[in-house]
C-alpha cells in the first residue's frame, strides 16, 4: 500500500483543469523577501486559565506574535528577511481528511523552494504512525502535479489523530532529530493542534532545534478565533452540504408529503449546521448551543418539531427539512448523562449488554425507553477525545421516530389534522468531505502555511485534568451569525423561502462565495489592522511639513482625543485580552 | 398550498444566471415553419406481442413516424407547415420529479406562442389530482421568470403517478372537454407514459379531439429505445451522484479504512449504477440484469463481496467503495420470490405481523435468517407498479451485515488476514432528484416537447394481464457501455482507479459531458439517418447532368449493389423491426 502513496492519478477534465489553477496569495506572502513585524505577546482565552496554561507551557507561551506585512507597508521596526537558509521541513496528515490539505502540503513546498532553492519538504507516509515510523516522501513538484487544488488526504494517506503518549512524542522527537528537521508541521483539527501545542513544548524542552506548526484543516469549523477566522475545508463542507439540503427542500416542495430529517455531520457545535441554514435556508434548524443554552430534553425537541408539522399543516403544507447537527446528542442534558454513564462503564470493563442493568434509576428509565436501535448506537466505545461516537448515532432517525409516534397520537386525537407524517432521514458528511475543495479553500490552503500560531488558545477541560487542551469554538448565540438565523427563522419555518446555491461552482457566479456566516460575523480583524494603518498613513502624508497650520491644529486636536480614548478602553479592557 | 403554485422564487446568484440561460434547440425546430417528413407506421418491439398490443390500441397503433426537418434538408415529400391555428394544451406533472421538467414547459410555451401568438399553455395544479379536479394556472413568460432552468416541479407540483381507473380516465375526458384542449401533455416515467399510451386511445375511442402526448422525463433512464435516447433528467442525476460516489472513493482512499455501500436510486434496473460506475470508477457494481442473468443468490453476490475484501486486503488495501442498485433486490431469484408470496399475502389482507406464519418452507427459512431492519421493510405493501418498495429497504445494509459476518469468521478461522472490516451505508437519490439540471437536461427537456412519440412499445407483462405496459428498458448486458464496465472491471477493483468528474458545472470543462454510457452506445439514430441523408444529397450533387460518363458509371453500379444489399437485409430483418 505504501507504494501508492504520491503515485499520479488519473484526472477527469474538472479535476485537470482545476490541477492548472494558481492559487491566489495574500500581498504580505508574495516576492522573496519577507517582512515581519512582531506584536504582543500571546495571551490565554480565558483569564482564569492563565497559571494552568502557564504552568503546562513553560517555554512556548507569551512568545509575540508575528505580523506578515505587504511591501508597500511603511513599519519602522518590522524585521526583513531577504535570505533564507535552507531547511528541512517535515509534514503530517493527522486529524481527518478536509478540502485543501493536498494545498497546505503545496503551498508551503512553493514557499520554501521560493526562499531557497535547497529547502527540502518531507511528507510522512500514512499520518502519525507514519512519523513514528519514519516512512518518508520526499515532495516534488512532479509529485505534486495531480494532487494540487484536488481533495482528500491520499497523496500522504493519513492514519490516528493521536501523537500523545510518551511512547508517541519520544519517536516524534526521535524522528525529528533523526531526519535533522527544522520544522514539524501537523496538519488537524483540535485534537491534533492540542497535540501540536504539547509536542512543541515538549520539543522546546528537550532543546529539541524543530519547530512545531499547527495548521488548522478540518471541515468542523471549530477552530477559530480573531487570528484564524475559518478552518481549511469548511467553505468546501457547507457547500457541497448546502447543494443536497437544497436538492432536498426542492424534492419536499415538489413531492409534498415529505419531512426530510437531515444530520449533518461536525462534531460537538453546530457551525456546519449554522453555515447551512444560511445558505440553503431549511424550514428549521436546532443547534446544539441551544439546546445547551435552553436545557432542552429530547421531549421538547420533539414537541418543538411537532408543533411546527402542526402549524405547517394548518397552512396546507405537508413538507419540510429539518437540520440537526450530529453533536446535538451530547447537549441534551438528560442524554449527555446517560452517555456519561455509558462511557463510565464501558471503561470499567462492563460488558455492552450489561450495562442496561447497571445504569442509576434516571439513566436507565431514559435508556429503557429509547427504540432498540438508538440503544445498540448510544452503547459504542467513545472516541479518543472523550466525545461519543457521533458519526454513528442516527440522532435524525431518533427525533424522526419520535416526532412520529406523537404525529400519530394527535391525528388519533383529533388535534393534528394534516397528512400522515412520513419522513425521510439523511446523514450528510462523509459524501462531502472528499469534495474537490472550493475557490476558497484552495487559496485559503495554499497561504496557510505561514499561520505559525500554532493556537495556544488552550484551556483547561473539565474531562482532562491536567492536560490542557483547546476548546472547539462554539457558535456564538450572541453572534451575528445566530442573530441572522433568529430574525428569518419564523419566516424560514412557515414560507419555504428555500434558497439553493446550486453545485460548487469554479467559474461564474457563486465561484467566490464566502460563507455566509464568515461575512456577517465581520471577523476579518487582520483587515481591519490593515484598514487602521491605512488611515494612519493618509494622515501622515496630509499632515507633513508644508501643511496648513489649520490642518494641522486639527490633526493634533482630534489625535490627542483618539489617543486618549484608546489608552482609557486599553487599559480597562486588558485583563480580558484575548490571545487566540 | 394552491396559492403558493407558480409564485416567484427567491433564486441564489448562480441560481438567477442559470435561469438567463437560453437552452440551444435542435436546427428541425427552430423558426416558424414546420417541415414534416411522415415514416413508416409504428410497430410493436416484439413481434410476439402485436395482436395483444393491436387489440388493446386500434385506434392509435400504426400511425406514421414524425421526422422533423431542418430548413436545408431536401425531401421532396415533405410536408411544410407555415401557419398554425391557435390551440390549447394542457401539461401535468405526473411521474418522480426529475431534473428539467419545468423546461419540457417552458419549451412548450415558447413553441405555442412562436407559432401562434394566440395559443394557451395551462398547467394542472397539484400532478394526475389538479387534472381531474380542472384545477388549472395560465402559464406566461412572468409566472416561468424564476422556473426556467430550475430544478424540481414546484411551478405546478405533483401528486399521484396514476391516471388509469375508469373515474380517473373519465375526469381526465371530462376536464380535457371542459377546457376545449386540443393537447394534453403528460410528463412522467414508465407508468406514467404507459397511462398517456391508454388514454390516447381512451380519447380517439370517445372521439374527443383531445391529442394525448407522453414526455419521457424519469432520473430512471429505462424508458429508451432507437427513438429516444435518453430521459430528460438522467443526465442530472446521474453527474450528482458521480459527484457524491467519487467524494466517498476519495474519502475511502484517504482513511484507508472504511467500505462504502453506496445504494443508487433507479426502479428496477440498473442504468444509474452503470452511468455512476463509468464516470466514477468505484471498486465495484453488482448490476440487476447480471444478478438475474446468473441467478445469484443474495450469499453468492455477499461471497463476491467477501472475496473481493479479502483480494484487495492481500494488496493491503483496507478500504473500497460497492455501489448497489435498488432495484437488484427484485432480482434475487429467492428474494423476489420471497417477495411475491408476501406482496400476495398482504393482498389477501394478511397482518403483516401474521406473514411469517404463512409463507412457504423455502421463502419461510429465508426469512427468518434475515436480520430484524430488513424484514421489517420486506413486510411494506408493494407500490401501485406491483414492484416492492425499493427506496425503503436498505438493501446496502444487507449485504454489508453479511459481508461483515462472514469476514469477522473468516477472520476468526485464519482464512483473511486484514484488518477488521467497517462498512458505511449510503443511500443517494433524494439528494440528487431536485438538483438544478446540467445543461444537458436544460436543452433536452426545452426541446423534448415535440416528441410526440408516446411511446406505444408497449408489450404485454406478465403481471398484467390484459392491460398492455410498457416494459422499462434494462441495461443491454450485451451492449458497448456493459462491455466497457466489464474490460476495466478488474483494474477498478484492485487499482483504485477513482475518477472525479467534480460538482456539477455550468461553465468550463465538464459542462458539456455527456453521459458516458450515451456516448459508448453510438445510440444516435437519427444523428445517423441526417448522416445518411448527407451522403445522399453528396451523391446527388455529385452526379449532376454534365458529369463526366466515368463517374456516372461507378456511382450507378456502386448505387445498384447497395441497394441490392439493403432490400435483401431489410426484408429478411423486417419481423424483427422495432418502433419504440
Amino acid at each position: 500500500m505504501d507504494s501508492d502513496f504520491g503515485i499520479p492519478r488519473e484526472l477527469s477534465p474538472l479535476q485537470q483543469l482545476r490541477s492548472q489553477y494558481d492559487p491566489e496569495l495574500p500581498p504580505c506572502l508574495q516576492g522573496t523577501t519577507v517582512r515581519v513585524e512582531f506584536g504582543d505577546g500571546t495571551t490565554v482565552a480565558e483569564a482564569s486559565d492563565s497559571h494552568i496554561i502557564a504552568r503546562a507551557f513553560p517555554h512556548t507561551l507569551g512568545q509575540p506574535l508575528a505580523h506578515f506585512l505587504r511591501e508597500a507597508a511603511k513599519v519602522s521596526d518590522a524585521h526583513i528577511i531577504t535570505q533564507l537558509p535552507s531547511i528541512r521541513v517535515g509534514i503530517v496528515f493527522c486529524g481527518r481528511q478536509a478540502p485543501g490539505g493536498h494545498n497546505v502540503i503545496w503551498g508551503l513546498f512553493e514557499a520554501l523552494k521560493v526562499h531557497n532553492a535547497n529547502s527540502t519538504l518531507i511528507g510522512f507516509l500514512g499520518g502519525s504512525e507514519g512519523l513514528f515510523a519514519q516512512k518518508t516522501l520526499e515532495i516534488t513538484d512532479d509529485i505534486l502535479q495531480t494532487y494540487k487544488n484536488q481533495g482528500g488526504y491520499d497523496l500522504l494517506g493519513r492514519t490516528k489523530d493521536q501523537i500523545r503518549t510518551t511512547e508517541q512524542v519520544n519517536a516524534a522527537l526521535k524522528a525529528c532529530t533523526d531526519l535533522k528537521l527544522d520544522g514539524l508541521v501537523i496538519i488537524g483539527g483540535v485534537t491534533s493542534n492540542t497535540d501540536a501545542a504539547h509536542l512543541a513544548e515538549f520539543f522546546a524542552e528537550a532543546k529539541c532545534s524543530t519547530k512545531v506548526v499547527g495548521v488548522p484543516v478540518t471541515t468542523n469549523g471549530d477552530l477559530k478565533n480573531q487570528f484564524v477566522e475559518a478552518n481549511v475545508g469548511f467553505d468546501t463542507i457547507c457547500k457541497v452540504n448546502s447543494q443536497l439540503i437544497s436538492n432536498a427542500c426542492t424534492d419536499a416542495l415538489s413531492a409534498e408529503k415529505y419531512y426530510y430529517f437531515i444530520r449533518l455531520m461536525g462534531r460537538k457545535h453546530s457551525h456546519v449546521a449554522l453555515e447551512c441554514t444560511l445558505q440553503s435556508h431549511p424550514n428549521m434548524v436546532i443547534l446544539g448551543e441551544e439546546v445547551a443554552a435552553s436545557k432542552l430534553t429530547i421531549f421538547d425537541i420533539s414537541k418543538q418539531i411537532c408543533d411546527a408539522v402542526q402549524a405547517r399543516a394548518g397552512q396546507d403544507k405537508n413538507h419540510g427539512v429539518i437540520l440537526i447537527p450530529e453533536g446535538i446528542i451530547e447537549s441534551i442534558p438528560e442524554v449527555y448523562a446517560l452517555l456519561k454513564e455509558i462511557h463510565g462503564l464501558l471503561r470499567e470493563g462492563v460488558a455492552a449488554d450489561k450495562i442496561s442493568t447497571q445504569l442509576s434509576p434516571w439513566s436507565s428509565a431514559l435508556f429503557e425507553f429509547l427504540p432498540p436501535f438508538i440503544k445498540k448506537q448510544l452503547l459504542l466505545h467513545p472516541e479518543s477525545d472523550d466525545s461519543a461516537q457521533l458519526s454513528q448515532i442516527e440522532t435524525e432517525k431518533l427525533l424522526a421516530y419520535l416526532v412520529e409516534t406523537e404525529m400519530n397520537k394527535r391525528l388519533k386525537e383529533g388535534t393534528y389534522k394534516g397528512k400522515k407524517f412520513n419522513a425521510i432521514c439523511h446523514f450528510f458528511g462523509y459524501q462531502a468531505r472528499g469534495s474537490l475543495p472550493s475557490k476558497f479553500d484552495c487559496d485559503y490552503a495554499y497561504a496557510m502555511m505561514t499561520v505559525k500560531n500554532w493556537s495556544q488558545n488552550a484551556s483547561s477541560t473539565s474531562t482532562s485534568i491536567g492536560r490542557p487542551a483547546i476548546h472547539p469554538a462554539m457558535v456564538d448565540l450572541k453572534g451575528k451569525a445566530y442573530e441572522l438565523l433568529r430574525q428569518n427563522a419564523d419566516k424560514f419555518l412557515m414560507e419555504d423561502l428555500y434558497r439553493n446555491p446550486g453545485p460548487l461552482q469554479y467559474d461564474g457566479p457563486g465561484a467566490d462565495a464566502k460563507a455566509v456566516s464568515l461575512c456577517v460575523e465581520d471577523q476579518d480583524y487582520m483587515g481591519r489592522i490593515k484598514k487602521l494603518q491605512e488611515y494612519l498613513d493618509q494622515v501622515r502624508t496630509i499632515v507633513k511639513p508644508g501643511c496648513s497650520q489649520d490642518v494641522l491644529k486639527a490633526a493634533l486636536s482630534v489625535m490627542a482625543s483618539v489617543t486618549d480614548v484608546l489608552t482609557t478602553i486599553s487599559s480597562s479592557s486588558n485583563g480580558g485580552q484575548q490571545f487566540a
